[in-house]
């Protein structure tokens, strides 16, 4: 089954359909965000022959890839995984030099990725994806006999990718949502971001050799680079596309949620949008450690130049001498603090046009912004209000994509609370608080619960761990779909579908379901769940 | 907690907000299908007043009940079966007077319906929904420690479901998509559907009473009749509701979709829209037993007047003598066949539009229609045309809602793989074989279950088992969302989304997090599954 892994280290600059390059007369470059210098070499955009082509190989592989068994599939993550390790130091220096983020976070965000496919690997073998379950007959059965019915989860169907900007590996080519998606059992089209497309095609080309050396149809895998918004409509518009994972702005989330509505056939799109990740400083907290609280928060704030999308843009305290010590280290920290570049000239100037925005509001008022200047860097920011102007106007919860947060004085708890039930849904709340502040936070937790994914406490939301029990999502417009999470194992979930066979013959029944269980698996017999034992 | 269960079997027109009687000016009647007289009384239609008091309601009721504990639910849940049950004599004859259906299918109905109320209490108890998942700190782990991660599955929010004509108890006002979205600690809203309004809200009585003796916020449920298609607009666009549960026609689910997908904050809607759900003839079946297979296609076919969801309207052989032995066995039986009732005149007049519109079209024959009279029945039929017709004419896959179906002669097997890999998603698709037909239905299996959410071999899709294994939903357009299932206890799933705790300190866990596990919750701890046994 497996021959040998050949990943080549090449920047053509083209197009990748299944095992074919393809280029095209239409091209782009990316861009040093610290010099604004153009990149060699110019890549193919990928145009709607591209996307057609990639969508019909995928259909194609489907069918065996859907019904690969978790050991070839495993497999294949982890051969991905080692594919993208490697690309070695040219991964990380093409990437660098596309996206201006340090080495260490590019060689942090390496290890993520290939953990990730590691840990999809892992989740593939387990095999609780397929919640086999298991009803078996009762022909006596009064007044009606009961069929032998049998239930297994199994791939969607193709899933188109959207590469992140922010992420050029973790949730980009081979990132989180190709993981899962590829674990499920569907094959994947990326649209690669035109941010990073030299690292985009490294990864695209290290999927590409693990397909290869695991034997599977060509078709698993396909990768369009391209900069125009009509490349990812005519993709996510494709009849043979069946799902979409997207990482991006509220803007770009929901023209694909558009798209995808207006299908003869609408299909799901797992778009993870945009939050402004609101932090509670309850009264114990604030009082024992503003100056730490602060320190904490302009790190995590400036992490990354802010281009996150648990990047802590809202702080919610309730006023007095406590919110004003924790306001002024604050401010002498984002005073201080070092500008990076940002990913694109693009998303620096819509930073800066956010945070204007925002400072023109009226009750608002500029606390503080970085003072140092750097190569492409965006100061950052921090905005003050108070609790009734906040609740008076709901822009003020808009995310300003970067280092900028908004500081809200409440007047008290009960302001606090509407403040909370005003909220759009967000991906994570946090709360700092001391023991004594537990009596309040009691009450705000569910609240919470109600509007963010991910509830965290005396930590800053910065920071996703891959594990079993993270849930990277939320309510709308946090996310398209609060129903599911985007990192984590559960994300496996979100392009799967349940299939049932009643009364099956034995040797029509799929492998997972058949009465000598040869994938080992976990199964759900007549309600209760019967682990095996033998592996 | 639990109060005295007071249930009164009275049909007074009224819509029934929270704990409250409403009336409005603008009344409707039901209508016996059988002799299409009026019934008493006029009952009062919902407007959008009644729509705003209804989900500011539920609304106030979510944080309460989404919340309480199992045992409360599960309470609850059996408690409305009790209740339904209380309703005695008195629903029985009020459905047959409003739907036509005989005796022996309402009271089958019924227990249904209690059954399922049963079912998802014991689904509740057991409390794998919440799917309990801990990832304990790792404080030491280089080159981060780990935090402590908890996740759990919580309700969406409030809830609209809409009452199914074809199923007055089982899809309707205390059906499966409100017992599972109660289930999952949603408050539910019900929007009455028109061709049984006193048999809703009979019910609609005993799901109030079931509230009131559970001391539940009276928000957890209200109903909502009327006729108009504005009444249901209303209430999938109002911001309060989170989800929606339709059973009904293509055009009315699509347009829930629309209205859905266009509010500010799109929601997911499972709507369970149409099928035709093909019926295979193999060779071998057919020759071993075409007369047995037509009196069994038949009776299934007639069933309820054919109008089931799983109705067999489309069938498919391969042409020859075995084909025309059923076609001619199959002819009689329909000819014979006594018809019945259908639900509404607008029903009737629909299939049989849908009917004389299908024979309209180029090469599609008459077979058989049914000859006896019947009041208000509806005369089955069965039409015929060949595999390259079907080919070219996607609209002969069209569903006839009724007693009606097609029967395809495909010249060959690949004419058999072609016509299904053109067939749109479908709830159920049905395999007739003998051993010796095997080696090909083992290269159907797959490509009808890419199609459909349940495969049968040797039965008929009429019937559904409410288990943990059934699935019944499928691919668009038999659903809007084939990622669920609407029947069986995995339906519980549309109505949750999970949420994540972070470093929590003990006391501010939920309870299905915390140490001490309250809840008897078997846990994914550190991705293992840990069953308790205590209890």
């Amino acid at each position: 089954m497996s021959k040998e892994l050949k990943v080549r280290a090449e920047i053509r600059g083209a197009v990748l359909i299944g095992a074919e390059d393809a280029t095209t007369t239409d091209t782009f470059r990316a861009v040093d965000p610290a010099s604004g210098a153009a990149l060699e070499p110019a890549f193919s955009a990928a145009g709607t022959d591209e996307v057609a082509a990639a969508c019909a190989l995928a259909d194609a592989a489907f069918p065996s890839f859907s019904e690969s068994t978790p050991e070839v599939r495993a497999g294949f993550l982890d051969t991905v995984a080692a594919a993208v390790g490697d690309l070695g130091e040219s991964l990380i220096e093409r990437a660098i030099a596309e996206t201006g983020l340090p080495r260490a976070r590019l060689e942090g965000e390496r290890a993520r990725t290939i953990g990730q496919l590691r840990l999809f690997a892992n989740v593939v073998r387990a095999g609780d994806w397929v919640q086999a379950t298991i009803d078996p007959a009762q022909p006596k059965r009064t007044p009606l006999p009961r069929p032998d019915l049998r239930r297994r989860h199994v791939a969607l169907g193709s899933v188109a990718v959207f590469g992140a900007s922010n992420f050029p590996l973790a949730f980009s080519v081979a990132g989180g949502d190709t993981a899962s998606a590829l674990a499920a059992g569907c094959p994947v089209v990326v649209k690669g971001h035109p941010a990073h497309p030299g690292t985009g095609e490294l990864v695209a080309r290290a999927v590409r050799a693990a397909v290869a050396a695991s034997g599977l149809h060509p078709g698993v895998f396909s990768y369009l680079p391209g900069p125009s918004n009509a490349l990812g409509t005519a993709l996510v518009a494709d009849s043979r596309i069946k799902a979409v994972g997207f990482t991006g702005s509220r803007g770009g989330g929901l023209a694909l949620l558009r798209v995808a509505a207006g299908r003869p056939e609408p299909i799901p799109v797992y778009a993870e949008m945009s939050a402004v990740n609101p932090v509670l400083l309850l009264p114990g907290a604030l009082r024992a450690r503003s100056a730490a609280l602060a320190a904490g928060f302009v790190q995590s704030l400036t992490l990354g130049a802010g281009q996150f999308c648990t990047n802590p843009g809202l702080l919610i305290g309730i006023a007095g001498s406590d919110v004003e010590a924790f306001a002024q280290a604050a401010a002498t920290a984002i005073r201080e603090s070092a500008p990076h570049a940002m990913l694109t000239a693009d998303i620096r100037a819509r930073f800066e046009h956010g945070v204007a925005a925002m400072a023109g509001r009226p009750g608002v008022t500029v606390a503080a912004r970085g003072e140092k200047a750097g190569p492409g860097g965006a100061p950052a920011a921090l905005l003050r209000t108070d609790g009734a102007r906040f609740l008076a106007d709901p822009g003020l919860a808009d995310e300003m994509f970067g280092p900028a947060a908004i500081l809200v004085a409440a007047a008290d708890l009960d302001e606090v609370n509407r403040i909370i039930a005003a909220l759009p849904g967000q991906l994570t709340a946090t709360l700092h608080l001391d023991r004594a502040d537990e009596h309040i936070a009691a009450g705000l937790v569910p609240a919470l619960a109600r509007k963010a994914g991910r509830i965290l406490a005396n930590g800053w939301p910065t920071g996703v761990e891959v594990a079993p029990a993270m849930v990277h999502g939320g309510p709308f417009p946090a996310t398209s779909d609060g129903r599911t999470t985007s990192v984590g194992t559960l994300a496996i979930e979100r392009f799967l579908r349940p299939v049932c066979y009643q009364d099956l013959p034995e040797a029509l029944l799929p492998q997972p379901l058949r009465p000598d269980n040869p994938w080992h698996l976990t199964r759900r017999v007549d309600g209760t769940l019967s682990p095996t034992f033998d592996r």
